[in-house]
């Protein structure tokens, strides 16, 4: 047991250490994914938590505040991680500035850049010569400055600053205003006020109240280019402001301060604050890393340490958002959680989300009150939301498939009756104006024509996911024992089948998801092969991947490309051509449709080759965006052998990384998956047992998991008949 | 002079009162139309100011916070004037309390209450002897409490309050959150944060900071029911919030106080409190009335004092509303003036938004220019608005007829192609769920069948509204040159004949605007006699008065009715039968549409009638709700003689009730109505001088008035021939 687990914040935390004896977070390099498009997160942060402190480098950052290139800025409080798009927040930067006071073009080289769980620290470079420590709990960022080599240090606080994002303008953020003011030598408070960002939201403030452990020896404001010295504060009149406090660093070379953030009202901030005793980085890291133990030892792995890296840097990722903004929603007051920052669920609704339910399944109940909430008082449920706005819908509707998982999936506390309305919402009221930013677009084509014609952008992700979310208004209904709803809504889940063009020809393979015009006939003007985005046909994907897109109907889907020899074969070509590409979520489910032709080994191939070529450990380490956790869930999935499809029951079984896995479930029972002769070669599933006894299903239901139990396979390096009498996968509905 | 115009302010001022030597504010009294539903303001405001501080009465106040029978609980800073449906507003109460603390059920009766421009006073009833001052700036809310028989007065912030309407839930306003803290014995800041309320707006916050002219003996919060003794602050926890000021009253009995309103931040409050120096209730007031001659000044007429009491007295409520929110913007950052308040439209394009282009044309440009930034970050131009959010439509788009009405009576400093932009975005672009919110509702019926079925609410109202709008289009595009955009909104204009039931009858009269099936074919459940309201078919009038609206082709409307005298037959056998009502605008043009088949002396007789009858200086003085000064302003135009058509560059000739009245236009030049034998029983035009010429027409353009120049009219008291050689009235267009 490491010293942490001894420390005087152990006490406080008996119960939530309880089911493991190891520090998981030694596993995690939060540096996975900066890189490569994967925009991930590398400050500090707790689970889910309000508070992402970290750097903001350069004028073109990133939309995680890091980049690789530009000198750092300073540290700011607020981030996303993972996304793509213009860059959403960067808010309430902290600015540590020796020898001349300087309020632009503060930037500076690092060197030794480091992040763990619970604390990031860098040396910032010759210019400045500062060495910098972060860490936080849920709402407060706590910083350490050390002024090696300078007599005087200033510590910043610029509340014009904020991500910026210049390649497409209506996605960029604006400033709106900012406000401080210095309450005594040892405090500030103020807020940022800003509107835009990727998802083109309304205004939101991010206020903040700061302490510092030391007196300074000079304070000031400043206003656009004009300091104040001696000045305590500047009010909102649109311009940008900040302040400073500059400190005598001849002896005494650290200056510490906390920062609680809020984005309710300075004095919630203030509030805030209380969350963190003293100043000790040491301390607050600790409690860190029990908080994310709590997390990462949900799932106890055995196996090699770079794969274990992977895993439980996975599983940190997965846990970065939503974010739990419950007590800090400043447009209504409700008694439900309230999250913030999907973004969006029509990625996470792939994997992430049903991690969540095995695992958290309270932080999954908690995130679908709030989408409820949501829905009451902003009128309709989000598929991304950021900044406390709606915004932006990739296609589908697709807050209606968490509510169907959960349902089969038996999570309580949940008032199903209204998540119905607020699917039928969705399936039934145009959005009106902005069809980007919530609810259904081009609603009046699909409800009159039963498929998105030309006239609308991403007709065929529109079209696919909407008949998707059907299926789920229709489970839903069926559940509440309403039949009329079930039916029409169960009828209106074949409505994929109106895009399905059976003479569209590529190879041998005919039949694919293509535009079809107003009157019925079908547009020429498409390719099977083209990857499109928010203008095109299909969002994200090609027709390849997403003629495939229909998880609710996967019989359905087999019959149209012509039966399960010619559905092996366009799989297959599709692997072998690099017309699957796991960096998009589309195609997350892709490999595993070979399970439902009974060929798990195939799928396995792929998987297996996925886990270990295209995610790393190094900064280029995922396939592209993380998109809050999505490529993290699907690692851990695939990694532990078991791949959910939303809205049904089971997980499709597929080849484990790991010799001995250990989930931990919440109601204290352990699902145990044991792999023998499972190594690099010995990916082929050879023989499966449940319980003791022998399974040949290439599935397992949710209900079997959650109840405990082990699940053992035989490894081997050849491929095997297993899974070839398998029943097709169904849910016990 | 009097005295005031040579206070110290007057310096200040000089410009502002070259044009009047008298003080028109002693003929404005505020508590006209506070009662019979008028729900007019009677507490202090400066023109279109934000802040408008006075008394908030009772549990079910009304929607201006006073009424007449519940007890004054305090005295709050925002609030509207004239309107109807849920309450808006209400915010910053605070409340003298004389002994013992008492946090809720504070209530006193009244005793002399009083107010004129610049000062609201009032005595608390026994169980308080209070005597109470307010008057205020722009921004500011100045208070004078005297104790007259304790020895201890509290000073209450209750941040919990506000408005509250319980008769129809969805409308009222919903409590969100409140701050508050206590800087120092002299000061203390906060919040309180709302959102419903009539227009079912979204969460808007109303921050103060307040000062005190001496130094209380004890302070305090509470927070919910617990007070908290000595204690300086409560952060926002979604709960009521407040703060209590304890004074020694022995001797000194009084406490002077002054509140600085934002809707920006505590800070901007803060800064707004500069715009007051000192605690002078007269300083404040003398300068109240000095901005409000400006306004008063612009229209000198000479008459009976009742009359010009019901004249100064509209003019002043005219006024009120929208509020100049410029550098009050808390969501987005621009160099546009910024107004909120539109409350709605609908009532005020009529003939208030007329009566600022007359007098304060700049006033109007600015709304027009904070119309179009709302349409830049909002996504649409509003109907009505308040608290930051659009909401809600009445009927049309009616943004539209205001900037066609400025574009046809030259006002400069518009964007005029952004403007078309926003009406065609109206006209073409439905506003999705919430269709009370912005756009126009029903627009998918409108733009496919040409006019709106029974599918949709306000069907009548919103067609005919939308063929004005359109109408409005056109003549926008035709002036920028765009002939295709005119010639399809031209055509579009007569949409309103697709509900004109010709086989309809009622007595001799065929043709009536009525319901229509989606099908085409007549809907029967119908009676042109009664009058809707949002869920039905016309809003706020019958299908008398509403076929009559069609105020972009009267000509056409005369056929419809079958020529001049079955129209003529009309108008007269709907005012002979009560069928007219002035206290809904969509009648407000109904009498002078005798002017267009040239009988102005049948229209003098219904006006003048109506002024003198419906029109009082009393508490009922005003024939329903003043709706942000829309009865003030019919009053105004009728009262001189003139009535605008909206969209249309002239003025119709009425019989003005004046004999002297003098137009004072911002260009310096005065236009002069004179009419001589004008007495009660002499209403009749005779003869009509206009620069020394005859004229025979019964209209006058507006480059005519505001060019200068002088209207004599010769009254009788019998019916004349003058007008009946008028040419139609048409705009120079």
């Amino acid at each position: 047991m490491k010293f942490f687990l001894m420390s005087i914040f152990a006490s406080l935390c008996i119960s939530s250490f309880a089911n493991y004896s190891q520090d998981y977070t030694q596993y995690v390099n939060p540096f996975i994914g900066v890189e490569n498009g994967g925009n991930v997160f590398p400050g500090v942060s707790l689970p889910n938590a309000l508070v992402k402190l970290g750097p903001d480098c350069g004028e073109r950052v990133w939309n995680a505040g890091w980049d690789p290139n530009g000198n750092i800025l300073g540290f700011s409080h607020v981030h996303v991680s993972g996304t793509g798009g213009g860059c959403k927040y960067g808010n309430i930067l902290v600015v540590p500035e020796p020898g001349k006071l300087n309020i632009a073009n503060y930037g500076a080289k690092r060197n030794q850049e480091k992040s763990e769980v619970g604390l990031y620290s860098v040396n910032l470079g010759e210019n400045k010569d500062v060495s910098v420590k972060l860490s936080s709990t849920e709402h407060v960022g706590l910083h350490e400055y050390t002024f090696n080599n300078h007599n005087r240090g200033h510590i910043l606080f610029d509340l014009g600053s904020f991500l910026q994002f210049n390649l497409y303008k209506p996605e960029s953020q604006k400033f709106v205003g900012a406000e401080v003011r210095i309450n005594s030598p040892l405090s500030i408070e103020g807020y940022t006020r800003i509107r835009g960002g990727w998802n083109m939201g309304d205004v939101y403030t991010v206020y903040f109240s700061a302490e510092f452990d030391r007196k300074p020896i000079d304070i000031g404001t400043w206003k656009g280019n004009y300091i104040h010295h001696g000045n305590l504060s500047e009010y909102d009149s649109g311009e940008k402001v900040g302040a400073y406090f500059t400190f005598n660093t001849k002896k005494n070379k650290s200056v510490r301060l906390k920062v609680g953030i809020s984005f309710v009202s300075v004095g919630k901030a203030r509030e805030n604050l209380k969350e963190l005793n003293g100043f000790s980085i040491q301390k607050c890291k600790e409690l860190a890393q029990i908080k994310w133990n709590k997390i990462l030892s949900t799932i106890q792995v055995q196996g090699h340490k770079e794969d274990k890296i992977k895993f439980y840097s996975s599983l940190y990722r997965a846990y970065l958002q939503p974010t739990n903004k419950t007590n800090e929603n400043c447009k209504w007051k409700s008694s439900s959680p309230y999250y913030d920052d999907f973004y969006a669920i029509w990625d996470t609704f792939r994997a992430t989300n049903p991690l969540y339910t095995l695992l958290t399944p309270q932080l999954e109940i908690d995130i679908i009150n709030s989408l409820l909430d949501i829905y009451e008082y902003d009128g309709y449920m989000p598929d991304a939301r950021s900044g406390d706005s709606n915004g932006r819908v990739q296609a589908g509707s697709n807050a209606d498939i968490l509510i169907a998982d959960a349902l089969i999936k038996g999570l309580k506390g949940i008032n199903y009756e209204k998540a119905l309305k607020a699917m039928i919402k969705n399936a039934e009221v145009p959005p009106g104006d902005d069809e980007r930013k919530e609810g259904r677009g081009g609603l009046q084509d699909y409800n009159s024509k039963g498929y998105i014609s030309t006239n609308f952008e991403r007709a065929g992700s529109r079209t696919l996911e909407y008949a998707f979310n059907d299926y789920c208004i229709a489970l839903v209904a069926k559940y509440l024992g309403i039949q009329d709803i079930y039916r029409i809504y169960m009828s209106r889940s074949n409505n994929w089948k109106n895009l399905w063009n059976c003479n569209w020809q590529e190879n041998e393979f005919r039949g694919f998801i293509a535009p079809r015009n107003p009157d019925g006939s079908w547009s020429n003007n498409f390719s099977a092969f083209s990857s499109g985005s928010w203008a095109d046909f299909i969002y994200e994907s090609n027709s390849w991947e997403m003629s495939m897109f229909v998880p609710h109907d996967i019989a359905g889907l087999i019959e149209h490309c012509g039966g399960k020899k010619l559905f092996e074969r366009r799989l297959d070509y599709i692997f072998k051509n690099g017309l699957w590409n796991v960096s998009n979520e589309p195609g997350f489910m892709l490999p595993h449709l070979y399970n439902y032709i009974r060929k798990p080994y195939k799928a396995a191939e792929i998987i297996r080759k996925t886990l270990d070529e295209k995610f790393g450990i190094g900064k280029d380490g995922l396939p592209g965006n993380d998109d809050s956790g999505s490529m993290a869930a699907w690692y851990i999935f695939n990694a532990i052998g078991l791949y959910p499809n939303t809205a049904q029951d089971y997980y499709l079984i597929t080849s484990p990384i790991f010799s001995d896995i250990s989930i931990m479930l919440p109601n204290n029972a352990v699902f145990k998956i044991k792999s023998i002769n499972n190594t690099k070669s010995n990916i082929y599933i050879q023989f499966v047992k449940f319980n003791g006894k022998p399974l040949e299903n290439i599935y397992i239901s949710h209900n079997d998991i959650i109840n405990g139990g082990t699940l053992e396979f035989i490894m081997g390096d050849s491929i095997s008949q297993w899974g070839s009498k398998s029943l097709f996968p169904c849910s016990n509905f």
